[in-house]
């Protein structure tokens, strides 16, 4: 943050608790992502790997070495944990999480059929060697649209209490199915019932891949909700977003830190 | 420009006084940065850091460093210049600009209640220090629907008496308000006003961030309209469509070249 | 391809003759664009620089020296083809090609109008030097929605006859024209008729710039269909739908695998 004159909302420094933004990598050039990941080093918490580009990506190792010398967490995408569970190597994809010196794991039931409580074993797990990520909400987008708002909150509890650190409510890297309809309009009335159900705002992780997302929620929840799947090259704009630096939130953001003054 | 066989348009070398490529930077990582402006530095004449995204880059030094090594102006989006404003801060926001040693600063009300004669007085007490670029057209897709195209032209004509070098035609960097309306189709009547007005038309920079915009303008204006909010990964595909390289111009400006010839 | 406990589908080493990925540069920045092609180098069978961005790219040259470096076939777009023949120019597009080394060159007919016969007559003179690619369809999306599939058919069959070795079918980079609608949509029923017509997938290859058009060719050909328009930035997000290894042809791959075990 520049020395500046205006005045804008405060900002925990890095480790934080909440604000957070986690990157998502679809399988950027290595160059070009230790470019990006060390330009804006103090606005990025976590990187994904999305689904299983890690397998694919020849310069893997470079682009972890990178994040571990910058201090910023790193996991797999959920596809490649559920993947492992299909073919039956869930110690493998165990072991694979190991060798690369993760911190952090997701465990997600977006693709394959894996009924809840088998995925909340898997969280209990896993939650003794790294943090978890669970997610919910499924990729599909109509089979996601059937999906009640008081299931997603029941399940968002239960990957809480089997020992998820942070659930992330799904949306893919397109905004186009979890937490969004299939048209890429926000599902307003389930948002409401997640942000009002008494869940620790905190814990929750929201994808937000697009601008209309992010906007909405740092509109409805403030600089320091959590948000995922953001682009690379979207980890500035962001930041505008969060301190009414860009025009969506400028005079929401404006009115937050008037209000006392004003009052 | 290669050697070629071919029969193209002609166009200006630096510095130009038309045909502008104005790009605007929205938080790109620094080495990426540096490697877009300097591959294409012919080019480019203008880069804007997008709205406040200055205040939360890490390397702003060393972007504007590149810049200046090349011999491109820049300035900060209209939204910084706004929110300095809304806080009662102007003297430090041109003191920002002083400091950062732009050449050129944007007057906006996009965002903000900022009426007209206030908006030209700002742009009047800009004009001894800097080259001033005003922006007319608000952020808002909706107010920007109500705004008329004879008020386009008179806020227009009003800038330019102020001491505008030039103004910009607001599009936003998605094309979705401005002279677009909010699902992205162009106000083809509000361009036809305006370009009718017997306003200097060099003086005008249409924001275009989409290759359909881009492509009308050229279509509609020639080679060498000024266009702006070029994503700096586009400056060389709207190279191509000012000289009749890609589909979408190739066989108007083909037209405009034969014209003499074949007469 | 990473070491894995995974089964995933077999791809064949490069040189490849089947599962190609065309990648297409539409004026990247120098590093970046070196950066783009050697972290995928294994993952990228060729690289389109398109349209006519080649004449309006300082750094060619370099460019082509880091394909040539890493054994990547090159080619400029067909449309450079067609200015130059709408000119009267083909012997200096030809020398062009020559000029930097071009072991591949594209004939098409998507923009000028050009009768496939004389269209053929360019293939049969050009396959003496080159590899010739030959597109087949029309840049002009409502043009493109009139050709019928029984006309594509026949022209895919007469170019195959003049000598080309790869026949690509357009879909712009926007994939909104050619084998696709205006509005995106692809032609299902055309490509049923170009599948089942007879002629030899591999010498097929499909411009498929969306994650949706991609999906929809590995379900329906299968993880070594030929693509092309690919983003240098989708390289590694398209091998993982060829293998399965993201949500959208998770399950379809799946079953490919275990067809023999199952059975």
């Amino acid at each position: 943050m520049r020395d500046t004159a205006l005045r804008l909302p405060s900002r925990q420094a890095k480790p934080r608790s909440r604000g957070l933004t986690m990157v998502i990598d679809n399988g950027l050039p290595t160059s070009y992502f230790r470019d990006a990941v060390s330009s804006s080093t103090e606005l990025i918490d976590l990187v994904k790997f999305g689904w299983g580009t890690a397998l694919v990506t020849a310069d893997l190792d470079q682009k972890i070495e990178t994040l571990r010398s910058l201090g910023i967490g790193y996991f797999f995408g959920g596809t490649l944990f559920e993947k492992h569970v299909l073919q039956r190597r869930f110690d493998d994809y165990r072991a694979f999480c190991h060798d690369y010196g993760c911190s952090h794991v997701e465990v997600s039931n977006g693709t394959i059929e894996l009924p809840n409580p088998e995925k909340d074993d898997y969280i209990s797990r896993l939650a003794d060697d790294f943090t978890v990520l669970s997610e919910v909400g499924f990729k599909d987008g109509e089979r996601s649209e059937r999906l009640s708002p008081s299931r997603w909150v029941e399940y968002i509890r239960a990957d809480l209490d089997a020992g998820a650190d942070l659930v992330i409510t799904e949306a893919r890297e397109s905004g186009r199915s979890g937490i969004c309809r299939p048209d890429g309009r926000l599902r307003f009335g389930l948002i409401e019932d997640i942000l009002e159900a008494g869940l620790p705002t905190d814990q929750l992780l929201f994808e937000a891949p697009t601008k209309e997302l992010q906007t909405y929620f740092v509109r409805r929840v403030g600089t320091d909700v959590n948000l995922g799947n953001i682009a690379p090259t979207e980890v500035i704009a962001l930041e505008t977003l969060r301190l009414g630096l860009r025009s969506d939130t400028l005079l929401d953001i404006e009115a937050t830190i008037d209000g006392g003054r004003r009052a």
